[in-house]
């Protein structure tokens, strides 16, 4: 059952997550789970990509805005478009952050951006993007820069039946653009901070209200249990958004930025994570140490 | 293959819903559908199963409002919990035929009852409705009475690679306390009119507020996309707040009450959709002359 972990190094955190995984599938043993139980989630940005030097999604957003105030210059006075629009780089920051002020207030740009738009348009758009954007450091399109260790571990979760989740801060429509095709999760198992989508006149279009909460901390359990009616077992993070969500898993793994040579050496967003993984029972994973390749393509 | 539904009569509904599910999974047959576009989705109450002479919930939410009344007797001069205590017909038969107004303000009585109840806590007292409780006319527990040859439907559809989903104006988490049990439908795939849960000290609570939009009329394509982020190509239902779910769907199939033996005759609640059918190409299912057997345990 191992041959999944390939580029594992094998070491305690692929040690830890073989024993978990198996131990949750054997029925009788000590840590067994329901099938029914089976639910991992696992965060997007920095635990399943790189989220450096910012997270994919953000150039594009913010290139929605500066559109819309082209054609609306009389938004640049109002917020979140003056901070956009003047780059002001305490809000940006924050957003970086993920501070959850500064995104409601950046989401309702976003919100109005896109107010009327239809799915197919939307998600057009997205793969526009993803298509015509390479990253800086690379060189190669950010779809390549998918961690092909975290890929394995899908496939290894999903032979002890497991149902393999996305839990995003970030955009739910905007990732289940390319979800199938790049991560190989079904679009309906892809969670994140999403809008109302109204049908009106046979048609859904996007509507300027958020669907739920924002999904980071607490929003992530939120969501989680509103979309799949029971907590993951199984949670997988790299930053401080995501400690309510390994809180509520049995078993937490996080992704550790400790490769500068082949991704990032950084604890950027996860200060307040990695203070309480010295006392919560989580497996951290050294990038550099734990795993033999990072990129699926071998970037 | 047609062995899967050997309580459905050979006639045109059988053949209809045969002749599409094949071709729908079948590569290079005109009709075609790839696999990860094959979404049924079910409506629940008088389409799985009885919902004359109310709506399974119906008992058991109102008893919920009578006894918040009594215990905060303030609230008797409020609505909707004054119309509740003092029985209005009208409003009662407003909420009947799932006007929206009133289905929204009686639900803001429901967010008030439940404020701060744990999942657990919710679906013990669902259970336990269930379980002490029997239906008036056939003298069962409400779970008895699903139709059998929707279950067998079920797996017809699942044996063609489709995901079946229950999207239900009722209550999400009401129906997944006993979907995966009742039904063979696991909770994620259980869609309907849901609160908010908030996730506070480690802990979910319910909140008094609705997770999107009622799960009526355009509110089923609104919460079929925001779940799956497709629309179902297979829809059932059998109401007027059904009639935007089989608008979006490819194949349409309209459960038609007209068994007074067995079930009821009655087209109530359904006038809009009977009217809609004359145009529409949906496949109309007679219960009286479709079925073999209405009920799973031969009730």
């Amino acid at each position: 059952m191992t041959d999944f972990l390939k580029h594992w190094v094998d070491g305690p955190a692929k040690a830890s997550i073989v024993e978990f995984v198996t131990r949750s599938a054997t029925d009788g043993s000590d840590g067994f789970i329901p099938a029914a139980d089976r639910v991992a989630a696992f965060d997007n940005d920095g635990t399943l990509w790189v989220e450096q030097p910012a997270p994919v999604q953000a150039p594009f957003l913010i290139a929605k805005l500066v559109e819309l105030v082209r054609a609306r210059p009389e938004l640049a006075a109002t917020e979140p478009f003056r901070s956009i629009v003047q780059q002001d780089q305490g809000f940006l920051g924050a957003l970086a952050r993920q501070e959850p002020k500064t995104v409601t207030a950046f989401l309702s740009g976003i919100g109005l951006a896109w107010e009327g738009t239809t799915p197919e348009a939307y998600e057009e758009e997205v793969r526009h993007y993803l298509r015509t954007n390479l990253d800086e450091r690379y060189g190669r399109p950010y779809t390549d820069l998918v961690y092909q260790p975290m890929l394995e571990l899908f496939d290894f979760l999903r032979a002890h039946d497991y149902r393999v989740y996305v839990c995003s801060g970030g955009g739910r429509d905007f990732m289940r653009a390319f979800s199938e095709e790049v991560l190989g999760v079904p679009r309906e198992n892809v969670i994140g901070t999403a809008p109302e989508w109204e049908y009106r006149d046979g048609r859904l279009v996007r509507a300027n209200a958020l669907h739920g909460t924002l999904a980071l901390g607490p929003g992530k359990p939120e969501h989680l249990y509103a979309r799949i009616g029971r907590m993951p077992v199984f949670a997988a993070g790299n930053g401080d958004v995501d400690i309510e969500m390994l809180e509520v898993a049995k078993f937490g793994l996080v992704v550790v930025h400790d490769d500068a040579e082949r991704e990032y050496d950084t604890t950027e967003g996860a200060e307040l994570l990695l203070e309480r993984a010295g006392i919560a029972d989580w497996t951290m994973v050294s990038m550099k140490n734990d795993w033999m390749t990072v990129f699926e393509k071998g970037a």
